[in-house]
This record gives structure tokens, sequence and C-alpha cells, in this order.
């Protein structure tokens, strides 16, 4: 039922824009919740990267005085990850196209962590 | 000589925007190149995050596709840290504040980074 919904939001939120190739919501110690990706790309795999990059983020901000982390992005020649915290025990991660408009991506990732965390 | 041509890129890159309060050149392994940090941010420290930060990056970017890394960002409650690859062997880290125009902030560290990476 909540994976349904989670499912829902992360269908709404692929299909904001065509430059949005894939999503997930990942549990804070890196197991999927709910995703929605292309079959080459291994879900296992997103979510350990992205667990490791938030554990790592989290000290980074804190150390250098950033306060409580809130996103983390990656720029990859070929395209951006975007991890954003969804409530305190969940990680929307979202993987786009390097033509993305970053600041809709931005936008569009926002809403979805707001909607995801008040589901879970 | 060069460190002193470092300095007056990240002097140049902090008087560009009121919202960037520090910035450093790191190299590949994690140690300071050229740094304009406030008193109370450890060289070292920015260093050591910032090199685990584009390591862990690089693998993200690769597992997930995105190419070769080319930016990190970590944005937390209180503000920015952006970290820019410059050439191959050295790494632009910029800290700004929370307020700051993401926009201005990336395209400032962009020049940087091609600045720094034309003088090592």
């Amino acid at each position: 039922m909540r994976e349904q919904m989670l499912k829902s939001i992360l269908s709404e939120l692929n299909g904001s824009s065509a430059d949005i190739e894939a999503s997930a919501v990942i549990s804070a110690d890196g197991l999927t919740m709910a995703a929605l990706l292309p079959q080459d790309v291994d879900e296992d795999r997103v979510g350990a990267m992205a667990a490791a990059m938030l554990s790592l983020g989290e000290r980074t901000a804190r150390e250098l005085a950033r306060g409580d982390l809130e996103q983390v992005m990656v720029k990859g020649e070929d395209g951006y990850i975007l991890m954003s915290h969804a409530g305190k025990d969940a990680v929307l991660t979202v993987i786009a196209r390097k033509d993305a408009k970053l600041g809709l991506i931005f936008l569009d990732a926002k809403r979805a962590a707001k909607a995801i965390a008040d589901i879970l």
C-alpha cells in the first residue's frame, strides 16, 4: 500500500521532466523502499551508492559547519545524481540526463521529497 | 609562485560574491595547494572531506553511468559546499552561505576551476 503510494510519487516525478531517467526512495541504511528504474540500472547499486554519499555528505556538512544535510548532488559528464532527504528515515534519489535543467529538477525533487516524508 | 597565482584566483573568487565564505585548491589525495579560509576553518579538515567526497562521487558517477565526475555539491541547512575538478590533479572547494545564489556560485567556481587547471 505505502509502496504503491511511493511509486505513484516517483511516477509523477519521472513524468514531470523528460530529463529524469530514474528515481528511487531508499532507507537511511541503503535499502530500497520503492524504485522506478530502467532495466539496466541495478536497484541495490543505487541504494548502496546513495546511502554512502549521504552518510559522507552528512559528515562533510557537519565538519564544515553547514548544519544538517539536506541534499547531495553529483554531476558527471553524462548527467546528474541528486539525493535529497525525505524526512528522517528516507532518501529520494533522482538520476537525470546531462541536459537537465537543474532548477527544475531541484524543485521537483524537493516537492516529491516532501510528499514522501508525509507518507512515511 | 604558483601558490601565489592560485591564491590570487581564490581571492578573486571569494571577492566575486559576499556569499562565498571560503575556498581552497586541494590535490587529488586531499592535501592543500592553496587556501583562503576563515580562521576557524581547519585547512586539513577541508582537504580530507573534499578528497573523500570526490573519491566517492567518482565511484557513484561511474556506477550509475554518469561518466567522469565533474562536481559534487553538498547542501546543508546552513549553506553549501561545492567541489569541482580543476584539471586532473586538483579540486576546487568552495564553501558558501545558505542564501547563496547557486547559479552564480556554479558559474564562478567553473571559471576559477578552469583558471586553476591552466596554472597547474
